[in-house]
């Protein structure tokens, strides 16, 4: 565990190095750099090596870092050397695309159920996962212990599912609606919304 | 125009901006301060004023910032006083969920078309749009001046599309394959991978 705190822009780049070395490990490879990493992932390789420090000495020296140990480590670190069972609430376009998504069982998530407020949705099965009408979520919650949500409902909609989530346990949230959710500081939240992304890189366009 | 280089975080929190404005203009506020948008953002107010800054002077001592003028202000800063047409390439649940997203329209953009490889998905359509070739994406890119990506295809296949649209001029892509693409400098690239987000925030629940 890190001695002192670590900022949560190197926080935010931890998952990317544990994406790059996954994808290293599965083609075959056991040993690698800063250097290397810098490469694959267009950061730095003084930064990828500073981030790194901040959780002790991983490389060694002239054989740059062991794939697998490093992986381990960071997963450790990250809190994924377990399962994250997670909900999502929303079963529109986003949120069925979303609990279709192979991606995320073997990189430490598993999602359990989806939540509507519809009642032609209430009930079927989406990706293999049932529907459960919002009503229940609280208890869902506490009964499963979730402290992950994924929102996917309408803006108009989200900071009142937010709240009813968080109400029964949820302390992080990935919020797919494109507002900014209002909650108490114990509770995480991570924005996903296309439309500033593809901003952000239309002021470099002009 | 800035007069000096603008960092890139502070690129990335303008459209943050502009959607935390339009929110307050279409609930029908025609000032507002830094410190209020600090409380619907979660950023601070001295944050936000030193953002805008690099822009020129924007409030007006007493009466803050006139909603309007910088909501157009921002547009015009991000290149969105246009509407930039956009290719979405992948045609599964991702490609599809995304062509089917109402909130590009009245944010600056316009998905035109959607490229697959797949033979029974070519000649479809998807939310209304047509499912073309992937082999036919240079020229459709070319015809329509398409400079704009998004890529939703598996993570496999995702490096060879991406130069296929950047080989025919596409300068900015919104990646949703779960990997670092490799590209040219002047190609812009964000990445929207779920897992990262929440692997971000799993290091803070323990």
């Amino acid at each position: 565990m890190p001695a002192k705190t670590v900022p949560d822009i190197v926080v935010a780049r931890l998952p990317l190095y544990l994406r790059a070395l996954t994808a290293m490990q599965n083609s075959g490879k056991t040993f690698t750099s800063s250097k290397e990493m810098a490469q694959w992932l267009g950061i730095g390789s003084a930064q990828i090596r500073k981030d790194l420090s901040y959780f002790g000495e991983f490389g060694k020296q002239g054989k740059g870092y062991a794939v697998a140990e490093l992986l381990e480590k960071l997963r450790k670190i990250l809190h994924l050397d377990r399962e994250w069972p997670m909900v999502i609430i929303g079963a529109g376009h986003i949120g069925s695309a979303v609990a279709a998504y192979p991606g995320f069982a073997h990189r430490g998530f598993r999602v359990c159920a989806l939540f509507d407020n519809d009642r032609a949705k209430i009930g079927t099965s989406i990706a293999g996962l049932c529907v459960y009408d919002v009503r229940d979520l609280p208890e869902y919650v506490r009964a499963h212990n979730i402290r992950l949500a994924m929102i996917a409902v309408p803006a108009e909609a989200a900071q009142a599912v937010a709240e009813l989530a968080v109400s029964a346990g949820v302390s992080a949230i990935l919020n797919y609606a494109p507002l900014n959710l209002v909650l108490p500081d114990h509770v995480r939240v991570e924005n996903i919304d296309p439309v500033l992304h593809l901003q952000h890189m239309t002021y470099y366009l002009g």
